[in-house]
């Protein structure tokens, strides 16, 4: 009889926070692929609603031989969110994978499934939802926009950067500062982005390449305006290093201005931000890859207000570099330094706890 | 109380029907791609536990493309009934897709997923396991040899017909006769496939193109005596149609005795046939695609051995030929008659009962 009781109790609980949507919390990560995709693969294995949007802002460049040879957009992060989001282990893997001879050398075997399903489809977005579904992925995965534009950033010396690459790859961003940063041609917010924000529980933005895939995001039409409109708590997670020519010497607290200064003021709810540092021997295979990089450093005072939250939130494990990898793009230059994704999500899962 | 009980005996059926190895009856189906595949289809909706071993004498002619650019080889019989085991509809239907312009123009997407998993299994075998787990297969697929060899026929005349291809677009095999018939080089079988016939409950042969499909699984070192040693059931499921230059004008009957001199007399405790016929305009359609074929007859006599289970076993939706589908390989010459799958595993399941 008492067993008969425990199992009907964690039934009732399966029903509530598994199966009944109502009783799901939304939460909506915006950003690009790899910071994104570190938040998600935590937050998977929890029952909640997860949607991503994501930055679609590659440059030509690095998605050229997409678009010519298999005439595709080349929607990297898109990809990389989905991948993460899969609980098929077989086809994650084969996707990864990267033709090393032959016709399709170069090519990841994930280009060639979004360049089927898009052709086959006959539109992006179907063809997201076909990927989806074969993949099985544990959340949605939304496009900021499905309009193509590049982002420009004009620096205070006059001089223009005309597209991702030339941002990633300027060493000028920090030294010499932004005068204005825009997209071009302006575009909308693809709706299934807006009715996303509106529904959430819980707004997160980063970690991720700040000037190339999170602030563009809040560049697009509507996506500024329906963030400061929804409901949702809204969280900041700040990235763990700078990111040279891009972020130098940023502080936590600059971070926050900075985005800030994009979206509104003291917007944010709560800022995550990582007061851990790796081992010395770790730390210096990094420096090699990236001499200019540096551990995100914070003032002291901010951890005495309580929107702002330092906690140990490190991967040890670094990343190598790694060719064969589907998630390197033309720029090749992606972080070694992740987040721990479970500590990551268990701090996430206690702020979007119902009110 | 009564609802329990109904609900405990469900559940005991279901486990030793489904769940139980030990009580699934293991079917074993030798053949090619669309023969076999048609079994197939019909049979995964039951728990059972199924086997195909398939036939893999692709002409080099049909397959260079695939070996020159992607790398593989040519193993259409293998893919199709991998898709046909199939339970992931999303992926099985962009499988069926093929690129019709680009880099791509030509290739199936079925293709790019098994070189995929060749190049990066590094062996055949190997990407039939990843592929099956991707695919999520109700049974095992299993090349009948894992070398490279052509069907090799000496007519009658003294003309030797080289290869697969040869074969089947020969015009002279039934009106020459075929003076003998091999393999070159000589294969040994692949060790799944025999362990697979020894474990056997029910050995099917056929449907299946006559001298290019069936007969050649018979010729690979061990296939035969393995066969004639198990205890397993052994059924033959006679072709529908008569197969222009290969098998005019043979009875059901010729088919038998044919299958029998290369396997042994007698070895057949069932023969299945097909005694239904197609609606005029549906016949005139497959007329017009291939002028010489013909329903198999049978002499009425037969019937009365209860060995011969004639029965109406007619898809009556006739398949058209379509340049975009997967399984049209360089011959082109697929049949638009099939076989009824439902029908076909109704009398299967019934033959293979337990004793």
């Amino acid at each position: 009889m008492l067993r008969k009781k425990t199992v009907r109790k964690k039934k009732i609980a399966l029903r509530l926070t598994q199966h009944n949507p109502e009783r799901r919390r939304r939460i909506v990560c915006i950003g690009g692929g790899t910071g994104v995709s570190v938040v998600l693969s935590g937050l998977k294995k929890y029952p909640v609603d997860l949607t991503a949007i994501v930055s679609m802002f590659d440059s030509a460049g690095s998605g050229g031989k997409l678009r010519d040879e298999l005439g595709i957009l080349p929607p990297g992060d898109v990809r990389q969110c989905l991948l993460t989001l899969s609980d098929n282990k077989g086809i994650v893997e084969l996707c990864r994978f990267r033709f090393e001879k032959g016709l399709l050398k170069g090519h990841s075997f994930g280009n060639l499934l979004i360049a089927a399903a898009e052709n086959y489809s006959g539109s992006f977005e179907k063809a997201i939802a076909k990927i989806s579904k074969i993949l099985n992925t544990k959340g949605k995965v939304i496009p900021v926009t499905l309009n193509h534009s590049d982002i420009k950033v004009l620096l205070k010396n006059g001089i223009l950067l005309e597209n991702e690459d030339d941002i990633v790859n300027s060493a000028n961003l920090s030294t010499v500062g932004i005068e204005k940063m825009f997209l071009e041609p302006e575009v909308s917010a693809n709706k299934k982005a807006i009715k996303a924000i509106k529904e959430a529980d819980l707004i997160i933005i980063g970690p991720g390449k700040f000037y190339t895939s999170l602030i563009p995001n809040l560049l697009v039409k509507d996506i500024k305006e329906t963030i400061l409109k929804s409901k949702a708590k809204k969280v900041f997670i700040c990235n763990l290093m700078t990111q040279s020519g891009n972020t130098d010497n940023l502080k936590m607290e600059d971070f926050v201005s900075i985005l800030e200064s994009y979206l509104g003021e003291g917007v944010f709810d709560h800022i995550i931000f990582n007061k851990e540092r790796l081992d010395k021997e770790a730390f210096k295979e990094v420096k090699k890859a990236f001499p200019r990089t540096a551990f995100v450093d914070y003032n002291r005072q901010s951890v005495k207000d309580k929107k702002f939250i330092a906690l140990d939130l490190l991967d040890k494990k670094i990343r190598r570099i790694n060719s064969n990898d589907v998630f390197v793009n033309g720029s090749n230059k992606r972080t070694m330094v992740l987040h721990d994704s479970n500590k990551l999500a268990k701090i996430i899962l206690k702020i979007c706890r119902p009110r």
